[in-house]
């Protein structure tokens, strides 16, 4: 099969043996693979698969499952799915443990689907379990211009939340505005903290904030947050440190978590799968939500890919599509 | 009744009514009161009772039931109990909410149990709720001298934990031997986040933490907990402010949280006295946990009382004896 082979920081396709499923696994025959953030440092070298994953890039895929393991019962042979996986996305073919599979949604293509598993496992960890975000409450979701903001602010939005997101232009600003959320800030000319104060005046102190972005700005913002508020760190794009102030840590019982979906066990992913298939499918298929593709290219434009990436440019996920 | 009511940032002794109870109120005719640090920013005039609650000040009591509210069906006139209050300790007579109520552990007399439920409480929330100890783990609970570490060190023991705590002196470190923590640091000699990084390269890094200091040492330890871990906040005598290292934050997937037993709702404190008088009454009984206690004094030396927990002087509880 081929599979796309990180070799001196860039990708190059290859022919390798097509992998055997063990007991516990699926194997599936791969139309599309989602390209994430993650994929780029693994380009690089900084962040290799965990152990039990193939070593090449690649965190969520969807196909048709082509052999069952002898353990797996809830599957059949020609499901079309979806699955979430520690690495190896980028291939034709990828055995996955069964818990990390899910239906394709029937309402999405292929390359939709395949848009769907880190983003949205992600968000719904992020925003619910490590957040406890509620219907009425407010939360914070910044970089609305990233590929997981264009999942997490129609999430929190189709859960009955008020979303407020950050952005680095007006323009981008008028870009994200169909995702839906209630206020977006301009960074640029507004003051994140400023503005989340205001909030808390107005009565409506934000509840959660799910940030990729960190630096200064968590420390300034954290203040102004609702009782019992959870500010959850998944990256630490804008600042790897920052001054927390404890009193209002203390007096109004907040929680600072820091959250990474890939490093979870297998247990803990597939517990979080089938909630996800089981509240948020069902949304789907409503047309209430719907990945947000900016870009399809194949196999072998992996690099162009996450060049994409790279730049910044895409709004929305950019999909790898894999086979005829 | 008697009761010790703050006038000029002083505490005077006056004659007021005797409270009636609502109809989910119990009567208790005090025998003791404990102290706690918060009596005395009390006694400073910046931290008020919360609604609800007498205007004096006094966290805990112990005494005898004398009249039961309407709805009150599980307790009876004349039972020994001990109660979580939110204010109004210091006097003859207090009406307390039965869901805040407590048996008085068989072994200990009215001034031991008078020192057990804001102590008890505060530790058991912070260890097991907030903190999420299990046997096995180790824990972090600095300054040991405290009123509150007499309390916590033991429990996290008696629960199967491994204890690091943290004193000004050798002479200190020697007088709180007996509370069994495993390791006191002098951190007038050691870095704490040093030991706490050697610990962790030892393979006992620290699971949770519960901080009453904060300060610098909190942001420079945070890297060497273990993974999941979480670093409980319940006041900042050292330090409003720390610089948080987020990487470490988010790769360990860490928890810094805030925590106060005295807003919480009475629901919230009703749930976690049951569990307490569940959980750790009996190791009362079986003498594996017993409150320490530093000095009694009578209700009308409460200012003096008092000035041995501002002078710092006291390793143990200090109570107040109130009634014949």
């Amino acid at each position: 099969m081929k599979a796309v082979l990180v070799e001196n920081n860039t990708l190059v396709v290859r022919n390798i043996d097509k992998p055997t499923p063990k007991d516990n696994e699926v194997l599936i025959k791969i139309k599309a693979a989602g390209l994430n953030r993650a994929d780029l440092l693994q380009r690089k070298g900084t962040y290799p698969s965990p152990n039990g994953w193939p070593e090449w890039p690649g965190l969520e895929v969807s196909g048709v499952i082509e052999e069952l393991g002898e353990n797996v019962n809830d599957l059949k042979i020609g499901d079309a799915v979806c699955a979430l996986v520690g690495g190896g996305g980028y291939a034709e073919y990828i055995c996955v443990p069964y818990g990390l599979v899910m239906p394709k949604p029937g309402r999405l293509t292929f390359n939709e689907a395949a848009a769907l598993p880190e983003a949205y496992a992600t968000s719904y960890l992020n925003l619910f379990w490590e957040g406890h975000l509620k219907p009425g409450q407010t939360a914070f979701i910044p970089a609305g211009a990233s590929g997981l903001a264009s999942v997490a602010i129609p999430m929190a939005k189709a859960f009955g939340a008020r979303v407020i997101t950050s952005v680095l232009s007006d323009e981008i600003a008028e870009k994200i505005r169909p995702l839906g959320a209630d206020i977006i800030i301009n960074s640029n000319k507004q003051n994140v903290a400023e503005v989340l104060k205001q909030e808390e005046e107005n009565g409506h102190p934000v509840n959660m904030t799910m940030d990729c972005l960190c630096g200064d700005t968590l420390g300034q913002s954290l203040p102004f947050m609702a009782e019992g508020g959870y500010w959850v760190v998944i990256s630490t794009l804008a600042g790897v440190e920052t001054n927390i102030p404890l009193r209002p840590l203390l007096t109004k019982g907040l929680h600072l978590v820091g959250s990474m979906l890939r490093k979870r066990s297998n247990e803990e992913k597939s517990a979080l799968l089938r909630e996800l298939v089981e509240t948020v499918w069902g949304k789907i298929e409503l047309c209430e939500m719907k990945p947000s593709i900016y870009k399809v290219l194949p196999l072998e434009k992996a690099n162009e890919a996450q060049d994409i990436l790279e730049r910044g440019e895409n709004i929305g996920k950019v999909v790898l599509s894999i086979g005829e």
